[in-house]
């Protein structure tokens, strides 16, 4: 089925709301390769708006059909731009502004993104596994930045690249476009899990089980302040970390968890 | 032998003065698994201002009593502040501002202090370790920042951790609130060594003992410093570094190191 | 042969290049253990910027004659200005803003550079080694900052060292002096690779051959953008990030890379 077949024919982003609070969103362009299209880009950045604002939704997977995480931008598109009068100038800006919004609106997501990993993940690809809050990835799952191959350095996937790994390993990613194996990716901290790759849906779903049923509004709390604190000097993060906590300690939620720790029994959060 | 016994029956924070310029500070609320109540905090906090301005004290251990290093804040003492007219809000603030102070005087005390970790450090302990300048812990110890899961993120102590670990290793601890083992933290970055059961005690004092014969100014310099740079940009963290460099050649104690060094002998410090 | 003698019969930079692009930089004061006297630095420096012009030089490989990499700043010019009439202030300056200079240099340096470490890389050598884009170490390579053993702290190495491993091992390495292995320099993130002794200078012309092989322009733009973004917070890192990547796919390269890829043929880069 080609591409362009396969893009009437089906959504190019499942979600599946389970009942447990969690969801899982699904790249479903298996014959593209995933690719970040401008089009896959915005439906991506609707589901994420449109979940930041539903409170039923506690934990979400990142996951991809077909062999291949995601392959990054879409290289036609790209190239098919070229033809605009302003020979792609305003495509490029638009493409890439959304991109970098997408990758922010998941960190800016009050629920944690777990990424499942099945295949490879390249470029913008990688990137957003680089900016899901964990990762789960196959034990076949490669990992790399090769837009300096075609002219063109992978810049934006470096912003997350270079903040999950050490710094020389993101500038041998970026300067070389090797393929990292799963275990080296994990090594490098790029991911939190590596399993057999029968085993990376039922692991994200079990780590994001786990943190759907703690306090949403904890989980929502700290993560906002995680990534508050995360990119400023020392002071200030603690000024800001330290209103986090006091503020969630005001919280039914902290209260009723204390409580029913002391009390050895179970907890039983505000919103649920 | 209950926590309000023991209070009473021995100081909360042991200080040993050793010969050698080291100081072991020894939480000492065994029966409380060495909870950082807002006393604890103060106590600390006015050990360590003791510490920074006395000048024969040239390196410091910090260890704890008992099988647990240190289990985070005192959750009593939150839980009963609740019943406060103010629902507890002015006390949680104020253990929280004097929580991130007495972890930002371990950052900035004059002397380099060590970690010796013989036990599980959680929560707010876990911060004390990833704050610590060095650590060193048993094979046995464990860390986890499980705040998560009585509905109380750990949002001043990833202040620390996610300054001391990867990022998604950081989150993963903070999120899953999962215990750590000593090995895994040792890869992570959280502690420097990991040693048998009992050589802690000794391997950090051994640690301590080689820092408290250098020159205890060019210890001083080099720590501020590094604190210093370590949140600016490039240049001007260059620029800061540079200068601490420039000072440091003019004393004494770089003039009487380099030249001992060049004339195979002993150097002997100033402040000796 | 003496030091003063070997300063008369070789010069202390020498630089070879080669017909792909590769340029050859080596620290050529075995005698001196490679130190980083003020002449050294200016040396590199000069040889720097005179390579940044160089349109045709587009990957650069450092490295040393003899066993040592580079032992780091001229301790016998240091002590010798102790007899300065400033007793060396001016000269301390001088030294570290030029040292710091030089390590800005390769940093904003357009081409790549790639450490090729043969030796024991200390104090400014280890600082320059951490420095460098990426680095191939002999497994018979080692890395220390030892100022602290001559009343002198590594501050300035300090600086580049944090930015390359994790906090507590920059601290560890910069408080106690001791040397790391150089399997223990990859897992920190100091190196990217380790390599036979013989096959270190292979190993880093082969990596700079393969980034020179690449368009220049891309390279140059990656390397720009990559140091630009990581000191950014997030959304400016983004901002600029993706300003890069747009001005990047507007550019020549970017199309005939992604064209050439799109067709299966080799791309030709313009300034080829």
């Amino acid at each position: 089925m080609s591409a362009a077949t396969e893009a009437q024919a089906a959504p190019m982003l499942l979600r599946g709301d389970h009942a447990d609070g969690v969801t899982v969103l699904t790249l479903n362009r298996p014959a593209s390769r995933n690719s970040l299209s401008l089009q896959m880009l915005e439906t991506l950045e609707v589901a994420l708006a449109d979940i930041g604002e539903d409170a039923s939704r506690r934990c979400i997977v990142l996951a991809a059909a077909g062999p291949v995480f995601s392959a990054g931008h879409d290289l036609r598109e790209i190239i098919a731009h070229r033809a605009d009068p302003d020979q792609g100038r305003g495509f490029y800006g638009r493409a890439m502004e959304t991109c970098s919004r997408v990758m922010q609106a998941i960190t800016a997501l009050p629920q944690p993104v777990i990424a499942a990993v099945q295949g490879v993940a390249t470029a913008a690809g990688c990137q957003l596994v680089a900016t899901c809050d964990l990762a789960v990835a196959s034990d076949q799952a490669r990992f790399c930045t090769p837009g300096v191959d075609i002219g063109l350095f992978c810049s934006t996937p470096a912003v997350a690249l270079a903040r999950a790994v050490p710094r020389k390993a993101a500038m041998e990613m970026l300067m070389l476009g090797d393929m990292v194996g799963a275990e080296e990716a994990l090594r490098l901290g790029l991911v939190n899990r590596v399993v057999a790759p029968d085993q990376v849906m039922a692991t994200a779903l079990h780590l994001a089980g786990r943190i759907a049923a703690r306090s949403a509004l904890t989980v929502r709390m700290g993560k906002r302040g995680f990534y508050r604190q995360i990119d400023l000097p020392l002071a200030e993060a603690y000024r800001e970390a330290a209103c986090v906590m006091a503020d969630n300690l005001m919280a039914h939620d902290a209260s009723e968890g204390i409580g029913a720790f002391l009390e050895k029994r179970r907890p039983v959060w505000e919103d649920r």
